[in-house]
């Protein structure tokens, strides 16, 4: 019998494992165009905590009582369709579930990059593109900038930092506490925060004495306030996440915003679907680096389907270094 | 004996008459290049605020004990300068003051615009240019678009009103009471909010239903935080002024900042001096529509070089309909 977490309460704050529960599930009858998916790896990310709150947004929210979805890689064990056969890899939404039967055009064959299967989830997949795409288009960073990411020992921020020593930009990274700066350090950032060491402006501004250019941000927070403070003119900001006000209710309070006219600065707010029309562009640049060492792949990985709500609470107390994976 | 404003002491908070004091000048001997000249009207603009606090910004702070310094449209009462003769009209910034010897360079006769002098302090200058590059450039405001214009009754959000209106957009402002609100319809706005009756949210909500596309800040706070609420997918917001911020040293707090990410906002600052190479462009579309009645100059009057103080600090308690002037 099929299993998969369901949402059993919406959290108020930081979810708990009581807003989780795994239940056996029927799956339906195998049609014409359909596969059946054994999962191997599942993707737990930030963005589904919005998901789990009953707003519109640009994901429709979880409902209640049904299995929650995310991206999954998953082997073929049965087909009705024609592209695929028993045992092709495939990326598609049925994850927190260890088997699902699904339309056949809601799943992608990996393509042939050389790459290790969970990569697709990883630098290869949502989280590399978010990155890519984010750093060089949201952000438009050029030759010269100096650019500031946070969350940079995180799955999308540590391929920020990468990909943006592979243009050849100045970096600094923030993270929390020293094991994670010091990973961020060995990705080739130029100069690295704690932000739990002390008041993130000051590291910044310590890290960055001309300014900075370019902002990833993925925290919102002090973080964008201390980019605020300290951006150079015509600074360009890459709105990524603000994952420190996922689960509170407290505005976001900023002391510097009024900046963004001195400075001239630019925001701009990105969704990573947007880009899945570009993605030759993004396996182009991306599998040669990361086949030759230029971009390492950096993965936390979480055994069994059962911790799951584990691996995504994890990423809230920062508990993961790169990107967070669960592997059945 | 020529008088100027000085800056006796720098205001903390809200700025009050204290911090000002009229002082007889000597002035400068006229040598070659200068002109000396008589002020006819002087511009008192948000902006000086800024230059009040001892910070670096796009333009120096202002020093203590000195004269202030602002737009000021004058007569050239005597020159030795080249292509100044006594009589010419001019544009200048030794404002603050009843008469100045400045060097000819940084003076530009008025063109020849068949408008009234002091409209090159108002819609045909600084306010004017502010308005139409930052809805149409920073902005990019489209056919189709709604926008959404903060402190539409003030002298910058006056001429958007306007520009919007001429470029066949749907326009929604926000002012303070019911006469300016008022004033506002009268441009020929949409919609109207009067933000002293009740929360700009829920006014903003029930008159753009569907969304905004655009939206012009001069404000920042609770206006901005409306406008990240129900922007629309890819809204642009032109980050002008954030005069709520001005006065006071608590930070702004947002509860829906996070939309920049899931409505794709983007968001620019911009500073109207970046567009003075644009000059030209823009005397070409806005003279004709002042020519013809499409855009209106408004504007508000105080009398005397005595009270320029008064007129400055009445920019923030909303004093103003249009720009605020002050006539020698």
């Amino acid at each position: 019998m099929a299993r998969a977490w369901h949402l059993r309460s919406r959290p108020s704050g930081t979810p708990t494992s009581d807003n989780f529960e795994l239940k056996e599930i029927g799956l339906p009858e195998l049609e014409e165009g359909m596969v059946r998916v054994r999962n191997l790896w599942l993707s737990v990310d930030p963005y589904m905590r919005g998901r789990m709150n009953d707003v519109k947004s640009y994901v429709a929210p979880f409902q209640i009582d049904a299995p929650l979805e995310g991206g999954a890689i998953g082997e073929v064990v049965e087909s009705k369709a024609e592209a695929f056969a028993p045992g092709d890899l495939v990326q598609h939404m049925a994850g927190w579930r260890d088997e699902a039967v699904i339309d056949a055009r809601t799943a992608q064959k990996l393509p042939n990059l050389g790459a290790r299967p969970e990569q697709f989830l990883g630098v290869l997949g949502v989280t590399g593109i978010t990155a890519y795409f984010g750093l060089l288009d949201a952000a438009r960073a050029k030759q010269g900038d100096v650019v500031f990411v946070s969350a940079a020992a995180g799955a999308v921020g540590s391929v920020v930092v990468q990909v943006a020593k592979a243009k050849g930009l100045t970096v600094i990274g923030s993270a929390g506490g020293a094991e994670k700066c010091e990973l961020v350090r060995s990705l080739g950032a130029d100069g690295v925060i704690d932000y739990k060491a002390g008041p993130v402006l000051k590291g910044l501004a310590e890290a960055a004495p001309d300014g900075i250019d370019v902002y990833f941000d993925n925290v919102g927070g002090d973080h964008l306030d201390a980019a605020f403070a300290i951006a150079r003119n015509n600074a360009r900001f890459a709105i990524c996440g603000m994952i420190e006000g996922y689960n509170q209710r407290e505005p976001m309070a900023f002391r510097f915003i009024q900046r963004i006219i001195a400075a001239r600065i630019a925001l701009k707010g990105f969704i990573v679907f947007d880009y899945f029309p570009r993605m030759a562009e993004f396996y182009a640049e991306m599998a040669p680096w990361l086949a030759d060492g230029t971009v390492k792949s950096r993965e936390t990985v979480v055994e069994g389907l059962e911790n799951t709500p584990d691996a995504f609470l994890g990423l809230f107390s920062g508990a993961n270094t790169g990107k967070m994976l669960v592997r059945l």
